[in-house]
């Protein structure tokens, strides 16, 4: 089975039962070298992601239906599964510290068995699942001997490329900015799409420079991602999980812990180089000209400063690279953000206070599964049929009433 | 008096007792509307940085003799007070905390007496002390309250530069590379040392370039700096001062807590982007995987993860901005270094790293007292005058034997 006609059905309300199967070209038989799964997998420092089409109960595939209602299901470790493409293509995570889970659940949904389970195929192959991140390289074994599937895997840019770009060109309200508490979705002409950074925060960072499909090079990062977030969050706090110090700095404030301009200068603003007196001067720096130990600060003051002081400085490196390479916006994704307002807002107004305003920050509705979806789009890599894929699915996703386009840098 | 005559004598074997009177130009006689102190001062958010001309016992200055010999001298909080110019400018710092202790220590060696204290002046005028940092606004009325002196306010950001141009104009020993251990001075001509981008790290980071004597332009800054070492280190460890920590984290080992590329891609480089298997994927990263409290961390670890972390991101946005603004060289500044071996190692690194080689990170042997020396200068700002002070005051600091040029930046 190959994807071509396996999206070519699964949208199709009258074909029901059971789905076509693929013709023979040989870049499919390339592919069927072994039997191909359902799933894609992202194996991060921090978190394992999941993109798959669920399978029925009987073991069949389930993409020969197109339900339209939109289902969030919890699953064993507390996450949850979204979906989009007409309920098609379901999202997964876990953190991968708890590697057990992740595969159990793959069982459990059958997720390790090939598309030729109920047909002739080859015997005796080795489903193959697409893999990317360095937990491909690191669990290869593990998969094998707990599902008998092998990792083909995928490199990690490469496919945080394939993911974003997939994502701008096929969904429609997958753009946005954030500003004022409000979301705002933007069109992003296909036309006028590149050259961009894509920033993915997952535990370190990795800034992109995109210059078409498949033309891309890494120009930068920082290790001070979520990584960073979770790790300090959890030695500060004792907070286990990042859900949790997300959930805890909402009600926080940064202003206990951070030094701010005004607390130096006296209440006063540093009006020259325009720092207002609620500007932070060093993050973490109210923590030192007092007598209070850890335990007397409030977690939520705590995380709080962490994650302003992260995507701070996540903003502001991605702006001075976006400058340096003279591209046009910058995108982040990855699992940081989580849609969390506060992050997003912080991030937003990091690109704007540095940029003075030329530049926004725009985020991705599928953030966390960009570098997954990329490595499941790799199923089918000639281009025509990629074409009809993505034509197909994007015929589902409905679009939104504005018509903004996308921030610009302009070099200074 | 004036510090013209003051320099012009102070020199002068030939010439003891007492120090000549100042000629009454216009110019100094508007800085003669009170008495001028020994004694300049810049307070930060975390330090109070003191640079002055010490006193005899009986109350007189000590500028009439020239010193050979170097001696370091504890003070009442533990500090080392060092010097310059053939013994005659001291140097001593507090903790903005102990701002009581400086206070004291001020009295104790009379610098809030004016220059005139043994000769006919005007009565009834306050004894001026320039002073620069936000604590100049902040604490002006504690010192007037205390030592009966009034705070003349230098802006902060003109300080530096001003005390900075002074080093690398005057001292020929004063800035200089570090590479696998070893310092290199570096001989920069007068003549090809704008622009340059001055990184000053105190509690938070303010990057500026200079183009000249008084050309400035504050560009950039962070706010993970010194502040933000010593108060998470100090919630992370409970050490108390930020000199501990850095003792401890000579001894300590990232690696513990940093998530390493090879930790998440088994062990492997990930060659394809350039990152070794040792480099830092996700600084505290390894914090998120491993059940394990804060207290079952060494003190040591942590503090190496986070001085480690800080200087690397100081080193990156530093680079970018040199490279946004087409600057030759970095300087870096600022207590946060204290001639600290691992700082100076991960900054050089970090600029090495993210430049491709391209650049070098350079330091000044007087760092931390970079803004105290230019509120000092201010004392006489007619550039004939500054540039005799200047000259007989280099005359007795001995040059380095080497004649390397600085590090260039290019752009990409």
């Amino acid at each position: 089975m190959d994807l071509k006609t396996e999206v070519s059905t699964r949208c199709n309300d009258n074909n029901q039962g059971k789905v076509e199967r693929g013709s023979s070209t040989p870049i499919l038989q390339r592919e069927c070298h072994g039997q191909i799964s359902h799933l894609a997998i992202d194996i991060g420092g921090s978190l394992i992601k999941l993109v798959y089409f669920p399978r029925d109960s009987d073991g069949s595939s389930k993409d020969d239906k197109c339900s339209t209602s939109r289902e969030r299901n919890s699953i064993s470790n507390g996450d949850i599964n979204s979906s989009i493409f007409g309920e098609r293509l379901r999202f997964a995570k876990f953190e991968t510290s708890k590697i057990g889970d992740c595969i159990e659940f793959i069982r459990s949904k059958q997720l390790h068995l090939g598309r030729c389970l109920h047909q002739e195929c080859p015997s005796g192959e080795k489903t193959i699942i697409k893999a990317t991140g360095g937990g491909a390289f690191k669990f290869a074994d593990l998969f094998n001997e707990k599902l008998g599937v092998s990792l083909e895997k995928e490199e990690e840019m490469q496919c945080l490329v394939a993911g974003a770009n997939f994502l701008l060109k096929t969904v429609q309200q997958e753009a946005f900015t954030y500003a004022d508490g409000q979301k705002e979705f933007m069109q992003i002409d296909h036309n006028d799409l590149f050259p961009y950074l894509l920033v993915n925060i997952g535990s370190g960072v990795s800034m992109i420079k995109v210059d078409g499909d498949g033309k891309f090079e890494r120009v930068s990062g920082t290790s001070v991602g979520g990584g960073t977030f979770l790790g300090l969050g959890r030695l500060l706090t004792k907070c286990k999980s990042f859900d949790e110090l997300l959930e805890l700095s909402h009600q926080g404030n940064n202003r206990v812990i951070d030094m701010l301009v005004g607390d130096i200068y006296g209440g006063q603003d540093y009006s020259k180089i325009g720092l207002a007196s609620t500007a932070i001067a060093s993050s973490f720096g109210k923590a030192i000209s007092e007598d209070r130990e850890l335990e007397e600060y409030k977690p939520e003051d705590i995380t709080r400063s962490l994650l302003r002081m992260i995507s701070n400085n996540v903003g502001q490196i991605s702006y001075l690279n976006a400058l340096r390479y003279g591209l046009k916006r910058i995108f982040f994704g990855g699992f940081f953000i989580r849609g969390h307002t506060y992050t997003m807002d912080t991030i937003s107004v990091a690109v704007k206070f540095w940029s003075k305003g030329e530049a926004q920050a725009m985020f991705l509705q599928h953030e966390g599964f960009i570098g997954a979806l990329g490595a499941f789009t790799g199923y089918k890599k000639h281009d025509h049929e990629q074409d009809q894929f993505v034509q197909r699915c994007s015929s589902k996703v409905s679009c939104a009433d504005n018509n903004l386009s996308g921030g610009t840098i302009k070099s200074s």
